[in-house]
């Protein structure tokens, strides 16, 4: 059975758009903190110690896609439940269900890569092989 | 052939990560964006006032999707082209490009539906089928 | 002795700009949940029931203003304190100071008014005077 | 007389806030790329530029205040006019002024420092003397 984690937060008003609902992308920004509180929960160093000792620079988006099921407003208690769903060579890939109490809000899926800077264009990133002692402490 | 338009923006600092590179979330927000400039383009009034006269708070959004092909920093210049690509019943689905030059930055597709507060539940909000003279609109 | 309540969070990666440190306009939007996280404390309503109760669509700001003492960064646990520092005829002074552990990191003042619209220009809003039985929630 | 540089931009639906007016924390973030849309318009190299070159990490900021007098919504064309209204040691003055059409909308002032990574302590930033050659170029 795969780790997984729940990353808990409260709508804030500045998240709700004048619909009186959260802006929807909101619901991708909690999918990226709750990515980073998954690898927190895990052991996994903060990506910028990563950056400083191995340097890899996060683990930036190849792609997301979210379905959303019910809408939130500001004051609500939101809980988002993170599991890594499949490891390939040089990604992964993250499924989220942000709930309301009982309630699905929002399911996602995100495919992440490790990043380093691309050594031959400074200005771009590159994947490289998932690291197997990340992916072990993930397991 | 269907209407298409373009919404222009420059990347600003506080859209990049400490990755220094633009928060994948931000490419959602400007869809939003590009999704209201389409509607004006094609001289759909701005949610407040469909609100006003007809009760439809805005388009959410059913489901999103994108995939992220090249990163961009603060300064670069970003072009998103936004057509719809399909109407249905309740719902219609927006597709975005985004370019700096001609470099495709990410491609990404909405499913929205038009919507009302529900009246049996004003907490909610509901599907109408789509308005046949907004589609008009925009075809 | 006025009340204050604290309000907790944790600073998330998509809060942080490419310096690697929490972008500032972030903890004007800390000190804004922590606006309603106090009234919610105090017992007062969410701004959308005050809206439909009393026409009251929130607490606009007058003026705001913050002294940057301490930078922070992703994963840092913060606590913004709040308490409301003044009372005048229509408006209200809200004093912030954000901490990490024991270090002072920002201090903020923001000047509030309790808004409705204006029945004379309904695009705009207007400042009523402070209402007593919210004052007296809060005192 | 001293330089001054115009940012235009306009007001996107996410900018607002259920209130439907913009939410307040996003004036400092215009005036954050006002800043950086200045200091491009003196000629002043991006900030990763700097800090690759010279290890400045950017202008972080001492205080910031701003006045809102006139409140605006989605689809507003607002124009940030920015001037460097002093210079001191180690810190600056940026003066912002936010109009829609001839309605001015905000006024606000940063603080501003030159920033290094403090080398004693990596964690921390630390200020430099204003880099005479960067004050030549806007001025």
């Amino acid at each position: 059975m795969s780790r997984s984690n729940v990353y808990h937060t409260r709508v804030a008003f500045s998240d709700c758009d004048p619909a009186q609902i959260v802006f929807y992308g909101n619901y991708f920004k909690w999918f990226d903190t709750a990515c980073f509180e998954f690898f927190w929960s895990c052991g996994v160093p903060a990506w910028r110690e990563l950056n400083e000792s191995r340097g890899i620079i996060g683990a930036p988006l190849v792609n997301a896609a979210a379905k959303f099921m019910n809408s939130a407003t500001y004051g609500d208690h939101i809980a988002v439940e993170t599991t890594i769903t499949e490891w390939r060579g040089k990604s992964f890939v993250m499924r989220h269900v942000i709930r309301r109490g009982d309630t699905v809000l929002v399911e996602g899926e995100e495919t992440r890569i490790f990043a380093i800077k691309d050594p031959d264009h400074p200005e771009r990133i590159k994947a490289i092989p998932i690291p197997p002692d990340i992916r072990a402490s993930c397991e």
